[in-house]
């Protein structure tokens, strides 16, 4: 269960009282305060506050370029030529803050996107609970035989079950021992800042995270990748899904131009040019490394 | 005039429509949104927007430390306690956004805090008004004789009417100037991104400024400090006056530990310690440079 | 002149002076080493120090993915593979300092790169030159009629010798004046902090600036591009020249990949694929903007 | 051993080959460059490469200050008064890279220093050697009984040995598991981004880490300070040492004002003023909290 009784309980006392503000609102996001989405088998990522909404965007870029702009564009016209031209300033105007649980190896990866406020839950000062990330049998993949860093099938029958097994019998054996060094029941009890060293990395943690609106954006294109790690990627699918709700023109523009947008090199242009003139370009004919080719058919054929 | 009509017209409708949120309010700072502070001849500084209230810091210190922190102090103290051991991670979760009309040369002193987001009006895009900052006779201070960069006395008569004199004079030809060569009336005109090089540094600017709390701590710290360049220290207090009504626990151990505040060296301790046993330390037995010495003295005696 | 006979004599005596270092050394760099580039009228920049060369960013992707990179592939195509998939870190891993000498709005663009290190001459403390930018007649361009931050023909004529003379007589007057405030001839002299404020934009200031490389490309990308202002994309350009012989692999996938490279949205992929099929397609029937479609063309005709 | 034959034979080859720079070279540092310094069981730090030295801090102030400064101090007491009036960009001219190898747990607190440049090793594309931290004996603490993040006494006896059997062999088996796991011996053999899960938090990783100068003393203040954890402070305090060697007279500047120094706050300040003047202060009739208080008293007894 990734919340407790009391917590689920305080989330409907902060839901139940409104109050009037003067800020922007947005509606959409309104909906999902407080709420927990369940990510994995114990984790959760739910949004505890926002700032801003689409017309902060428009607000802010207008106060750079003048009255000006109010006649030329409407406002979703605006978001998406921000977003065409790389003007990144107007998206830092909205901000939102997360509270997520995550297991610890999750953690590690998240952590590097450094244009973040964190407050990570320490288990130097307190003790950690006994939950532990257990993949379910279908995100029990084997090592890509391509790629290093990728996954390949879905792991079967035998091996399958041992893997399981190692990895919850690990992690219940670890928080066992855990509490043991840290027991003071006849003995002193070791530091709480030594005894953590026994949990492993699919040990859960949680945090509050909070970063505006324009590094999440770069947030979820690494993260709600395709080649991003699966265990990570869920966690920015559901904030995805937040921020639709949040921002839905800057979420549309950044759909177009970011996640679904592609990177094309120098050679890649001149590659197009010259197919759009009827030249067939192969591989040796384009300039390009194998690698690079590899990508570029996958993306044009 | 820092607000024109149309702009004291937008601050009332939207001072106007309170709507239900069901985040964290700080009834202090709802009371401040979208007015404008008057501040220096021409400039100002309102609040447009802001995230989190005392709570929040409390809140996000609790998921750091645990539960544990809940019985053994309240939330006032636990700021305190946190403001004096250098966490800043729980302040950050606290965000404003101002809007900020004010001199080029104070806003070229302002942007060096890097840990904030910007929108500029934009003098390559738009053209900028006709609003000049010159001082009030009694801020016209003489070039201090004992600190490069500080002030001496008040400028009187002749000399403070010649200085308004040249400021005003050169103020408006720059910007009739400017206008000339912008004009598209029977010539060209020159781009706008050329012609603003004629305009001085004492010409208005706005700009949305964003930043966290922690970080807004240390821009109050430095620039409302009484070593700061008034024109930029007036800001800063018209800042600090919204930021006490915002977060009023946070703000009090803000004044406690960083503005009232004194840094002592490992000199500095030493020769307390013997003051207090008794001994009368001189600047030669001190260790300080003759610098470190005055500046001990002013604090201590 | 940009450098005085001084600055120019410690150029030469420490350009004379090698010592011997164990540290990554560039040989393309060492020649740049101290040496001022002019630029503009009496700018310049020169690298004051360097850390890194194309060896180091390989060393650093090598920490990260481990001795199994070593073979698969050489440097280069590493460096190239990096840049291609937006791996930043390992060229975080090199970094520059350079000094700079630039007008004041100049160096209002450039300070909002704020991923850097300045310390900029402070005209609170010191006392400015008498220096100031002024076009050359061909860069005297008119205000664009398509384009509110671009710019159209150069002036002709009368035209542009009145704008000429309005720049040097302002900026004439503006400093005499400045002398005359801060004159403690016969008078006190108004605070150099106050003093500065009737300086107008094109006088210039300088700084020391440090940056690593991947910030430094994002600078290149934004500043030495097409639609960047000319009087900082020659500062760009200084730059990037420079860098293609401190790094010339990084700065060659930099050239493919960023400079050279273009972004397609998912619409312009589903255009480039339909067109590659044979199909003709419009602005209507490509669900783009025309202003979208209009830098589309540009791009694939 | 921290380092296999083919690192310390690497390492033996990148000191003997010194070759020639315009640069600043700091032969303190020189003398430590590549050379691993060993912290913990199987950890190290090494400087892999530097920018700047004194001098260049001093240079870079002279910028922002011009050439007055140069008579006004000499270098050492022109650092000591930047860092005494918080005067933080000078600092940031100077940068240092390093390579750690360093637990997992004390990585964890590590990475938390945003204002840095990060490659670490990755175990989802590599697999991670087997080597654990096990806590020498003296330094099996206690938890604290008045501090939740602090330390008591050393452990003792069968207590001892019970947490050291239980850091071994879990250690040991966790990882013979991740072997297991990973073996593509008869099976397919799980993905290394899941297999990495069931590793504990004191296996070793290691990173390139480069940082500049001002940030680093703000790392080092927080984590050589007697309340760091034990296992991150002896990184801090190798660093430290290197530091010293590097720039001496800032680091002497930093120990006396940032190390040695301590922050009053105001209420502390009024103290100290009232016991100068010879009153007898209580807790009570100081205004500070308990906490604040005997803090205090620590001090100045």
């Amino acid at each position: 269960m990734p919340l407790s009784e009391d917590q689920q309980a305080e989330i409907t006392a902060a839901r139940a009282t409104a109050q009037p503000t003067l800020r922007a609102v947005s509606p959409g996001m309104e909906k999902h305060l407080y709420i927990a989405q369940r990510v994995l088998d114990h984790g959760f990522v739910r949004v505890v506050d926002y700032m801003g909404d689409d017309a902060a965007i428009v607000q802010a870029a207008r106060v750079s370029y003048g009255a000006g702009t109010k006649k030329a564009r409407d406002d979703s016209g605006l978001i998406r030529y921000l977003m065409r031209h790389w003007h990144s300033t107007p998206f830092e105007m909205c901000e939102i803050k997360l509270h997520v649980k995550l297991p610890v190896f999750v953690a590690r990866q998240w952590i590097r996107h450094r244009t973040a406020n964190v407050n990570e839950y320490s288990a130097r000062y307190s003790i950690l609970d006994r939950e532990f990330y257990i993949p379910a049998p279908d995100s029990l993949a084997a090592q890509s035989t391509v790629n290093n860093q990728g996954r390949g099938d879905v792991l079967q029958g035998e091996e399958a079950e041992r893997v399981l097994r190692i990895l919850k019998d690990d992690s219940m054996r670890a928080y066992d021992h855990y509490e043991d060094m840290l027991s003071q029941d006849g003995q002193q009890g070791l530091a709480r800042e030594l005894a953590r060293m026994n949990l492993p990395a699919n040990i859960y943690t949680q945090w509050y995270w909070k970063t505006d609106l324009h590094n999440l954006f770069h947030f979820l294109r690494l993260r709600a990748d395709a080649h991003a790690q699966y265990e990570i990627r869920v966690y920015a699918e559901a904030i995805a899904a937040m921020v639709k709700d949040w921002v839905p023109a800057a979420y549309g523009a950044f759909e177009d131009y970011r996640m679904g947008g592609v990177q094309l090199s120098a050679k890649g242009v001149e590659v197009i040019r010259r197919r759009l003139a009827g030249e067939a370009v192969t591989q040796e004919s384009s300039g390009m490394s194998k690698g690079e080719w590899r990508e570029f058919v996958e993306v044009f054929g």
